[in-house]
């Protein structure tokens, strides 16, 4: 029999990542590769006490169907977490559960996207949100990333050649793959140059909470004038990601639509996550969760920065993020490392070739390495090894 | 600011359906309308034993990302449990977990669906099905719902007419919103004219387990000679629906693209419900489960069949299931349910108004009634009134 398929069902392919994915579960490999947290970083026991809280108190409501948005109790909960937090003023019809935010970049597909509607995100930028716009087939333009964060003159000078611009997606803080953080200025520039050219912003932010150094940065978020910025967060990185409960905070109107697209994409996130997760900030252990992680992913990150510093050649540039969970690399231009990431295989060091995180998939000497999921000894091993190859 | 949707944006918009969910949430409301399993079945002493069960025996691995497919347990005790329970040959990699069948609609509209492509659903249908289709914006083409299930005459006859079907979509057993069962070589028949016409089978059967009364009949599923028919069940009617655990059984190659969709969808479904879905399953609960069920529906069945006989007038259809969670109702061809629907409401009673379950919505004289979450004293007094408002 030979399949029907719809003219769409290829883009849904990520053949390379699969393979990639397939080696890294082998257990003799150092997988810097990755981009999951620590399960030593789990809070078990926290999480037992949690779902017999969670059973006793809610019962049958945690089990039965609910609505889409997510419950009102976290949705009220989450509002006043970024209100204290951030000092914002997010009401709770402004909050919605997703299931993971994998899914909100498949439901911004669904709301937002027409095929070649034009999308703006950063180069390199999160593969994930990639894989959820590319089945809408958007033109992408894509924007430098610098140091301090994309660059907002490209961004003003693209804006002006490039008419309709749906939106610009964006990781604001630790970006996923690059580590960096916008700056300050550049995130009311941010909200300025949408206000002005009439786009809306997806601020994607998984890793803000994982600071080892230096100061807090608001998100774009709160300097939101004209309700145009979608916060992304979640709570696979600060809890667990196994819940899929994570949370998209909007205007009401956009939150409604995405609603309405959330409604026959599941019909609501898994009700008995949401409570617990309710519970999980409610109870006032996120905060300290958090000093857990960071805890044990500071001296990961330290140790990968200085074996950085001593294995890899002198003319390689990486990144020094002060949190999340990621470095980034770029290689002398004749080194692709797609053909490196075989070689490093054979030699039991995973990593994800760089090339993935670019939307037009042309930049080949890139490489994202992990350092929250691989022991301290392990990570200078492997960046041993990786140095050695290259 | 003006909002610069998708061309497919409005067809996520489901407002009439919102406003009777809106209506039957006040507690005055004698609620006929809901698809909902009563709370009182949710063996909430189990899930605690279990839930601790899980954290005791699989602790991180419960917590952290997982694969696309589903846990490799659960596929696999799902496909002895099918195997067992219909003496079947389905193996791990014939099975997918979804984020509630909800999902499983939207990955086959995502893969096998271009815009004008012919696929057929019953008339009457599931109309969360239709919700997950019409974004796709299919081709449907109707067939005639008879007391024996889908009538096959006319099902051959348009698939002489209409080449190039992609998939007929049919609830096998206890049909939402009808309560019919397809019989047994009607079955056998399906899968001969899918090979003849070259189409898929969805087979949806979330409610296939709750049967009051006469034989079970094996799924169409276990007829298939080709890898056709993709069989769709869930837990959120014999566990409980907050878990948002369904699965998909079909032929590998099929599962692989319904996967490769799920993965920028949601990437996975939730792992602490698929390994406590496991346990129940694993456990040998659900037999006893599901017979706990029938006890407390099957009084609830016979009051709304027999309450309809009392009160509803004579010219009035209905139909007499030996199972699942609804009647369907055919009213003389003057009445308008939609209209009569405004009437109840301001006598407290609610129903779904049959229009929505009707790919074309072009039936009106129609309505859809739950005795699954109603006490029976409720289900005596709504029928009442409603028969006295008709």
């Amino acid at each position: 029999m030979k399949l029907k398929l719809s003219k769409n069902a290829k883009l849904y392919k990520t053949e390379a990542l699969k393979q990639i994915f397939a080696a890294i579960a082998s257990p003799n490999i150092i997988s810097l590769a990755g981009g999951v947290p620590s399960p030593d970083s789990f809070p078990i026991e926290l999480i037992r006490k949690l779902s017999n809280k969670v059973i006793d108190e809610h019962g049958a409501k945690a089990l039965q169907y609910s609505k889409t948005a997510g419950i009102d109790e976290i949705r009220e909960t989450l509002a006043d977490w970024m209100n204290e937090r951030y000092d914002m003023k997010i009401k709770c019809e402004n909050v919605m559960i997703t299931t993971g935010s994998t899914q909100a970049f498949d439901l911004f597909g669904k709301i937002f996207l027409d095929p070649k509607d034009n999308i703006i995100v950063e180069d390199p930028s999160y593969l994930g949100a990639l894989w959820g716009f590319d089945p809408y087939r958007p033109s992408y333009i894509t924007v430098k990333s610098e140091a301090d964060g994309i660059d907002t003159e490209e961004l003003e000078r693209k804006l002006k050649m490039y008419k309709n611009v749906k939106f610009l997606y964006i990781v604001s803080t630790f970006q996923n793959p690059t580590g960096r953080v916008i700056e300050l200025s550049k995130r009311r520039q941010l909200v300025d140059l949408a206000n002005k050219y009439d786009f809306l912003i997806i601020e994607d932010d998984p890793y803000g909470y994982l600071r080892y150094e230096g100061d807090p940065v608001d998100p774009i978020k709160k300097f939101d004038t004209e309700g145009r910025v979608v916060y992304l967060s979640t709570f696979s990185k600060i809890l667990a990601p196994g819940y899929r409960i994570a949370f998209a905070v909007g205007n009401e109107r956009i939150i409604e639509w995405l609603c309405d697209a959330k409604e026959s994409a599941d019909l609501h996130t898994n009700v008995f996550g949401q409570y617990l997760v309710n519970e999980y900030v409610k109870g006032g252990y996120v905060e300290k969760q958090i000093k857990k992680i960071i805890k044990l992913y500071k001296p990961r990150y330290k140790v990968m920065l200085s074996s950085l510093k001593k294995y890899f050649p002198k003319d390689a540039y990486w990144t020094e993020p002060e949190g999340g969970m990621f470095c980034w690399i770029e290689l002398d231009e004749k080194i692709d490392t797609t053909k490196l990431y075989k070689k490093a295989i054979d030699h039991n060091v995973a990593f994800v070739p760089g090339v993935h995180f670019y939307a037009k998939r042309d930049t080949k000497n890139t490489l994202r390495l992990n350092f929250s999921n691989v022991s301290e000894e392990k990570i200078k091993k492997g960046v041993r090894i990786l140095g050695e190859l290259i």
